[in-house]
């Protein structure tokens, strides 16, 4: 295994010639967020994610977390890391300050988080799933749940949980069955939650779960869930830890992959019913939760980007001392045989678009909690809608596929796993299915962000991009016109379709949107290379070779997009 | 996890109507191949598969093969199983009567094989090399070698095993440093072999490696290589075991996937040297080991063609049975859902494509062996030259993704090892990189078989292809006649361009070539559809499916094809 090595010229690059940091870093509260700030913040994470963390990722695989008299131990170096990353004030990145937080950009958030997901993503799902609770709290809870609760999550001292699924209930999180009872001032839940990353762990003193449940006469399905702090031990007034609730981690799963990672079946109430604290309103449990899971749906889109960076460096490293045949007349790397150069473009060639897109996005997310006008920040969250459902699917998609090359370029040595790299082709797979599966990804992008605003969230996207494409590099022009246009119809194809035709079609419609997106956000990079430093050099490179290998693929998704659902009888599956 | 169900109907409707099974039978020596007996096989081979191979994969991979003092212990059940499996006489299907085989068709195997593909795929490496060990005694070896060691292989009293990599020697097979050193009538080897499948195991009494070497003072690279049969146990003049040989088994590696397979590193020679056998001549080892490698990597094709099988039939009974959400107003299975059915009919139209394309191929194997005409022999030699890389690579690159996607389908729970559809995710990685990666396969179609026979191999099958064309449902023939022309246009490119612009372009070119001849042996079976029964209803619309959603994609590889080695500058990944 080598080193990971944070992207860092990489990624000031897009943060300065794609998703614009200067106009973030201009937004009201954010003029701390000084080229000089945003640097050092970048060193400092690359130095943390590369000497402290990507370190445990291959032994945290191997010893994984272990289940004991019902305690989560994690694995060995963990609980070391997680003091050093919450002493470094890492959880508290993007918090206000009045909390313990840094108040820094989502945006800067992108990268610096792109670094922990390379590094460690078993580890970064802690931060993660703490990052999510801080938002619901800060957004929903009372000033005094903000002071317990949000003060302590900043800091580190404790950490967050999300506890939405059941085993009826994954997908289709209406069916929902955790009861909730009201008694006094507080709530007693009663039921079962699977699927609870860091549910259970050793890394914080207390874990504050939120767990969504109904009511008892709470109408069925998602109008009838509220959501509710359930913290491990229950805090008193002052702060300090009181009673330990009733609520206990019952197993812990073995799975493919990210095995650091303690994903818990959790059991609340066994005993008077676990303490809870109603986040919100009655019943309005769902919007609660649909502040962290826009946030966790980002992160898991990050989350593709960074393991994809980090089999690439394995793959490139390996391809670069990895000596085998002769090439033109000498011994050589393998780097020198133009297929194996075809795949480590292909992973580097998408990687930047993905990272493009992310950055990018997450500029929206400042813009949207932060742009002076009220209209600019609705413009901006009707950005982020839009394009959520991509980062999350598309780049964990191509993630998969990337972790899947790093292994193909090792040869048999990818398949031994003492070499590491078959590590991140097991992780990569849980990607693409928390945090709703792409499937869900795509039915959100073609059903209901196709429809929000009268059906003007893509078509302002797309009347962007058309105006920007006359600003583009000439060469790439006569590959991206036709992409545009592709995307166009498909749109107009699947806001005219039935429900059914546009299910049929969304997936296919996400990659589609997603390669032309990815392809418009390379060529603006390419654009600014020429005007630039060496820092951008291969940007030109890199867009011409996505126009060229990647775009022509994801471009014929459209016959696809168009096909319908009679294209898929279910009488030929039944046979 | 379900039980497995060998495909019988889909098995033989392809012997029917798409390879050619008549035909096959026809060809002298086959004439006992009569659909009765074939349809014997089948349920025979399918009752083994499904009742004592299948119940093993998953206890197999959970428990893997254990190396203990020098002896490797397979899984639970396997020894049992095996005998099975030899006293059924499985392994001598395909080979003579006079060595105690069953003289079927290649073709029969090719479903026969599928089977223990789906069922076991860690088993079946067993026999697998064990074939290919016959294959290359009864092709290069001695009256004596034949009756000594081909006898007790087909009965599967003995294995075999296939010695190629060394830590230097991967796809560089020219870099052997193993030694050979004349000793009268035999030879003393000496040297390291690593990724040896089956190297050592509990399963016969003995094991006969066939093992690739360098004579003191051999030539240089390939041309300087021996092939030696290296049996375990020296056999005496009548066959029984005779001395232990100098070789053992030093370690077996910790893999991602095929866990139940043994994969040795093996040390010839540690003392006085391992006792070795010329097979065939001195220095002409690639020429033999080849019989076994073209065989293993038609082989390997079918290992993603049985692999894909499995894990869709896992995918399709979790969709039909996980009640999920409300589809039109009621609680639904997930395959309700078009996005859900998208997966499952992108799974199985591609099956049915790959499935076709592995028995065409194994048609022409017989063929090359049996036709009556030398000519007819020998074209028939040349399209298994042409597609094996095709049968190879595209099946086992498809495999991966169909085994990917069979997880998405399970969603969260696909991620959990227990419920077992992770283990074909895990297994599948192997079959892109074992038998000469699918980049080396890529690089063998655009190099190597484009230039055979004065370039000719392509162009009689895409001349047969036009010519079936007007046959074919009229519905497909307006998206197969550009398939056609793309893959006319992208040889003749190929053709012509210099190495390196043809390796550029080699893995594109095998799947724009391999996924056109899907879609033409597809529509084959679509047009027969018409005509018959139910066994092939579903033909016509898979077909049209797959020229919908699969093939466009496939067919845009072209510009990636035509691209050349100018898109992929060095200088870019050394940054």
């Amino acid at each position: 295994m080598t080193a990971y090595n944070a992207p860092i010229a990489d990624m000031r690059f897009v943060f300065e010639h794609v998703a614009g940091l200067r106009e973030v870093a201009a937004l009201p509260g954010l003029d701390h967020a000084s080229p000089d700030v945003v640097d050092a913040v970048l060193e400092e994470a690359g130095r943390l994610a590369a000497n402290v963390l990507a370190p445990l990722n291959r032994t945290g695989d191997v010893e994984g977390a272990v289940l004991e008299n019902g305690v989560v131990r994690t694995a060995r170096g963990f609980k070391e890391a997680y003091r050093q990353f919450a002493e470094g004030g890492w959880m508290g990145l993007v918090f206000p300050e009045a909390y313990g937080g840094q108040n820094l950009p989502w945006l800067v958030n992108a990268a610096v988080s792109e670094m922990w997901n390379a590094a460690n993503l078993s580890f970064q799902l802690c931060p993660l799933l703490t990052q999510g609770a801080i938002e619901a709290i800060l957004h929903h809870g009372t000033d005094e749940q903000r002071e317990i609760y949000a003060t302590r999550l900043v800091s580190g001292a404790w950490s967050g949980a999300m506890c939405l699924t059941e085993p009826q209930a994954g997908s289709d999180v209406g069916a929902v069955r955790t009861r909730a009872v009201r008694d006094g001032d507080r709530y007693r839940l009663f039921g079962t939650k699977i699927f609870i990353t860091y549910g259970e762990h050793d890394l914080t003193e207390n874990i504050v779960h939120l767990v969504l449940a109904r009511l008892d006469g709470a109408p069925a399905g998602t109008k009838g869930l509220s959501l509710f702090i359930v913290p491990k031990y229950l805090p008193n007034p002052d702060g300090s830890l009181g009673a330990r609730n009733d609520m206990r981690c019952v197993s812990i799963e073995h799975k493919l992959g990210i095995n650091a990672s303690p994903t818990c079946v959790m059991s609340y109430g066994d005993e008077e019913g676990a303490v809870g604290f109603l986040l919100g309103q009655e019943n309005e449990g769902m919007r609660c939760m649909f502040t962290m899971m826009n946030n966790a749906r980002l992160a898991v889109g990050n989350e593709g980007l960074g393991l994809a960076e980090r089999a690439y460096q394995e793959a490139l490293a390996y391809a670069q001392q990895r000596v085998q045949g002769r090439h033109q007349g000498r011994p050589a790397a393998i780097i020198a045989y133009p297929d194996v150069r075809r795949m480590l473009f292909t992973m580097r060639a998408r990687i930047a678009a993905m990272r493009a897109l992310c950055y990018w996005t997450a500029g929206f997310v400042d813009r949207s909690y932060r742009a002076p006008d009220a209209t600019a920040r609705s413009l901006a969250a009707d950005r982020v809608a839009l394009l959520t459902p991509m980062v999350k699917a598309w780049c964990t998609d191509l993630a998969q596929e990337i972790a899947s090359t790093a292994v193909q370029v090792h040869g048999g040595m990818g398949f031994i796993e003492e070499t590491g790299v078959a590590q991140y082709y097991r992780d990569a797979k849980i990607l693409s299915i928390y945090e709703g599966t792409n499937g869900i990804q795509a039915l959100d992008l073609a059903g209901r962000k196709l429809s929000l605003a009268g059906g003007e969230l893509p078509w302002r996207l797309l009347e962007e991009l058309g105006t920007e494409l006359p600003s583009l590099p000439a060469e790439l022009v006569p590959a991206l016109r036709p992409a545009l246009e592709a995307v166009e119809r498909a749109t107009r194809h699947l806001q005219a379709s039935s429900d059914e035709d546009r299910a049929a079609g969304a997936t296919p419609y996400l990659h589609l949107f997603s390669a032309t997106l990815g392809g418009f956000l390379l060529a603006r990079g390419a654009a600014a290379a020429a005007t630039t430093d060496a820092a951008g050099k291969d940007w030109p490179v890199l867009a011409r070779f996505y126009v060229q290998h990647l775009l022509p693929p994801a471009l014929a998704l459209e016959q696809a997009v168009v096909a319908g659902v009679g294209t898929l009888d279910p009488d030929i599956l039944a046979a």
